[in-house]
């Protein structure tokens, strides 16, 4: 059977097919933060014509139903389908990266006096031709002319010798080597005939709980060439690290765990290589950054250590990887160069973050916190570093909220809630894209907003009688953030109970670390922010809500993503990936777990901003007026 | 359908599959020196009831075929069969090493100063348990530990970190690391939980390109366990290096031809685990010799340049390979050491061999001839090295030769021509063995006696009214050397013609090198003799036959297979496989092909002894009584 997308494209499918997986067999990849279990019902589409089987109509309202909305991931088609995909489904790359983010990622580069030295190095050689004089072996001529032209060892893994004597003859013995330098030798990652110094391109990844992103970057000029994200896929076998581990460890699913991220990189990659009409040779390397539960299971590392007291992981530094060996879709012999983590529940987009802030060179006092699915947290300076982790849950990144999602087209980042009218403002990513869902700034406003509005109480309560926005919903009351269309945007009650939960677990680290090395938020000149949260974090609304302490403004920085930044740091910095090494040896880890006063301090949290208001003599003269 | 054998096995077979396939599927291996190609005749069953579609009869006599006789290659059942299989036919492993063998092995390997220092290296270590103090992860433990023992760096292959976790904790803390030591540094092959530091074996190679031959080694004592060989079965691709490489490049038959050997290696490691009830772990590393077009076809790198002006071999120096990358049956990182060559026509075999007299040590002038397929020959001392190739074919390795065999059970070494009554005694390998062919050292004797006795000319040509054993076969005169029950093992006028040009190629070798570097005969000081004969060579025949120079008796050495016996060298220390290293080096070549005083030497051999009879005196003389 066939299913005709409105484009006019048609593709073959079988009943026994999801749509989901027809369209990614036919390279359209959508959205689906929940690894296509039907639940997070970000993969719609519209069967205009034709009837499909759908077994799960979570998150369709009544309207949808009737306009022909299906999940993708678990609508299958009895028979020829016409579908139509609404834009947000979609999931796609940035295409025309702005030109700034690139700019100001070179700024940074240069800015730690790094040169551009990527992970894999390229050489034209020009090769003497073999003679009845000059009859040396075709490997031992390659190393001679190496030897000659100053750059020393050459490691060739036996894998290269297989066409080594057609390729140097191919192009009249010019060749192209593509390498590594590792242990003071350079190593062959892969060989070609004639000239094929450029285009070569690189690719950082983060690696998220929840989120994959993926820089595709020019290894010459160091530019940003183009940007795509997902979620990763692993979500169906639960949200956080701990529940995976418990898939990977007692369900036996720690293969399926490691290549359903696979193949949301390889989904990634498959649009960028399109959309820049790329081969698969132009990619001469990875860097991967992620927590070290993420890290592993890319790696396909079982994690059951990593759960299991005393907290083992693997490894901290690691081997480099080859493509062939996880399954990307790249050369075989491309490397993978994985960040260095620091202990099971601090890696490396830890170590990547304190990287992309400097932090680690300053000689004062600052703060690093990486609000993600976990919430990571580093103290210190170029003397000492410190960390810990507070479990605070991927609710910022769009998951477990109903009408969450990420940062990208679609998303309302930004939420102005008038306190005498209770109007409703709000910003969208994108430019005149409609808005879609909510993310994680855009919920920060919100609720900071509505608290401020007396819509919401200082236990997260809403309000009936304060506002005509509140009304009572299939989860109980919930705030209409938008409305348009019957497609209404909410925030629920148990919505904000996430978020409140998510907000006492980051403050609670910040305070609890911070006593542990005997400071106080005085002796902090610097609190870096991380996160996915959007592109701009209101400060003052964090701190109304609790999430971020009462501090001068002009001490915070929000930093966005900083894991993907120090991945694209390394993948073109000798430099950089030597100082990762560093700071990833330097750090301790201070398990909270185990700390009572984390639990005291959390306990406190559940409080909008706070129990213990005297830390927030602002939020409580605001809360007056 | 079923076959059953006299020993009461019974295998399962179908109407598509030969009488070979199956028994090989079973675990029963057959001499088959063509490849399977029903034309060498060695592969010998006889079917005792039941049918069998016999697709060639070539070597079977006619009563052989009334007795049933088939060859299994080319026999393929139509019913259930009973079969019974001749002992000749059966390859086998010697099962029982002479004593002898091993102590001298071991002998020659501490005359050199080495000490046992495999290629692999295994560690026993008792690792400190994980503790919430000591929480480093798994990899850094491993490497501190190896730190504190002063074994310095360790590089672990990505590969390894995957069960890494569950390894080191499977027998409470304690792993046993079998590694190999490369560019200063150790690198993990293999890992084990708790201690496993023996039995742990080694595997020698000489890939011949007639012959393979394996040694079983046990690397803690050095002691050779056992020894397996069998044809090389690229011989149905060719029975030189030229045509299989001429099959590879223009038949595209590269894989093809390396699988064959590949397999090969396969069956006859199968028989040395069986018999020794190893499990593949066992067996941590592999060294194989072979000419450089043997070494690059085991390896599955294209030869197409070995055969082109200006004869270019891909390497000379390899790097390791792992059993996984070849197909080898064995772990698949299980290191394979490639014995380094020196050109396109002077191999690893080459350097073993003088590895294995040591002539690269000795101030005086000595000779090396390898009498293999190709007859290559060195001279040199511990100054110089020079080398040459000349193409003498395989018939000393009883391939081409209608009742040719390897030196192996059955086989017809030594033949004792009385000149006066024509009287013939033989001797033949094993205990009570019937003769079942004859080995390279039987046809020296054997041709050279008829020369003396009269029954052969200068030519080669047989004479029909001298000895009653001359008669008139299937392929023109023939002579027999042995006869009993109507199984009469014969050596044919097409056979002689082939022994003569083989001859004739190597005394022209031995002449024009010795020329080329301005000696004599005279300057010559020992002679070491090298190839598959069988136990021993008469030196005196072989100079009748004018295959070797008539020089003083003493200064011959026949020294057996000396690739098989670097091999082995190599295998066990580190200080060989460095001299092997610096042999390949240090070793000129010399191209024969393309000289003329090569040809003029090779056409003045074609004679029983030779045209210049003043270069044989000692044989003129005796021609004369």
């Amino acid at each position: 059977m066939k299913i005709t997308l409105s484009t006019g494209q048609t593709l073959e499918s079988t009943s026994g097919t999801s749509i989901l997986a027809s369209l990614k067999e036919a390279g359209i990849f959508l959205t689906s933060s929940c690894g296509g279990k039907g639940v997070c019902g970000k993969c719609k589409v519209i069967v205009t014509s034709g009837d499909a089987d759908s077994k799960s109509k979570m998150k369709l309202s009544r309207e949808e139903i009737g306009q022909g909305y299906v999940l993708a991931c678990t609508a299958f088609p009895s028979g020829d389908l016409l579908i139509d995909i609404p834009k947000e489904s979609i999931l796609t790359v940035e295409g025309k990266v702005v030109t700034g983010r690139s700019k100001d990622l070179l700024a940074l580069l240069q800015s730690t006096g790094a040169t551009i030295d990527p992970l894999s190095e390229r050489f034209i050689m020009q090769l003497p031709a073999a003679t009845l004089d000059d009859n040396i072996s075709d490997l031992e001529r390659l190393k001679r002319e190496l030897m000659a032209r100053g750059l020393g060892c050459l490691r060739v893994p036996f894998r290269f010798l297989t066409n080594l004597a057609q390729t140097m003859r191919k192009e009249n013995w010019q060749i192209t080597l593509s390498t590594i330098h590792t242990d003071e030798c350079y190593e062959i990652i892969n060989i070609f005939a004639g000239d094929q110094k450029a285009p070569r391109y690189g690719v950082a990844l983060d690696i998220g709980t929840t989120t994959v992103v993926l820089y595709l970057v020019d290894l010459t000029s160091g530019e940003l060439v183009d940007v795509a994200s997902t979620y990763n896929s692993q979500i169906r076998f639960g949200d956080d690290v701990i529940t995976r581990i418990v898939h990977a460890t007692e369900h036996k699913e720690l293969n399926n765990i490691h290549r359903a991220v696979i193949s949301d990189v390889n989904d990634l990659l498959s649009l960028v290589v399109s959309n820049h009409d790329l081969n698969s040779d132009a990619i001469d390397c990875f860097v991967i950054a992620g927590n070290t539960t993420m890290t592993q299971l890319f790696l396909g590392l079982d994690p059951t250590t990593i759960r299991e007291d005393p907290y083992i992981p693997t490894a901290n530094i690691f081997p480099l990887a080859y493509a062939g060996e996880l399954g990307i879709r790249s050369h075989r012999s491309t490397p993978i160069y994985s960040f260095p983590c620091v202990a099971s529940y601090v890696g490396g987009d830890i170590v990547a973050g304190v990287l992309a802030t400097r932090l680690h060179e300053k000689e004062e006092i600052s703060i690093f916190i990486d609000i993600g699915t976990n919430g990571e947290i580093v103290i210190g300076n170029s003397e000492w570093l410190m960390s810990a982790a507070c479990s605070a849950g991927p609710c910022f990144e769009g998951s477990g909220i109903k009408h969450g999602m990420r940062a990208t087209d679609g998303a309302i980042e930004d939420v102005l809630i008038d306190p005498e009218s209770k109007d409703v403002q709000i910003k969208v990513i994108g430019d005149n894209v409609p808005p879609a869902g909510i993310c994680g700034s855009g919920m920060i406003d919100a609720v900071a907003g509505m608290f401020l509005a007396g819509i919401l109480d200082q236990k997260g309560k809403l309000q009936e009688d304060v506002s005509d926005r509140v009304r009572r919903g299939e989860d109980g009351l919930e705030f209409v953030v938008h409305s348009s269309d019957g497609r209404d945007i909410v925030l629920t009650e148990p919505d904000i109970e996430n978020l409140i939960r998510a907000k006492a677990a980051i403050y609670a680290g910040f305070a609890t670390l911070l006593h542990e090395v005997g400071f106080t938020f005085d002796d902090v000149q610097k609190v870096y922010i991380a996160g996915g949260f959007g592109k701009f974090l209101d400060i003052e609304k964090a701190i109304t809500l609790g999430m971020l302490p009462e501090m001068p403004k002009g001490k915070f920085e929000y930093m966005g993503n900083t894991s993907i930044v120090g991945s694209y740091l390394c993948l073109l910095s000798r430099k950089m990936r030597s100082e990762a090494e560093d700071i990833s040896q330097k750090m301790t880890y201070l398990e909270l777990s185990v700390s009572n006063s984390f639990m005291d301090e959390y306990m406190s949290g559940l409080f909008i901003p706070h129990t213990n208001m005297e830390a927030f003599p602002g939020v409580k003269a605001m809360m007056k007026k």
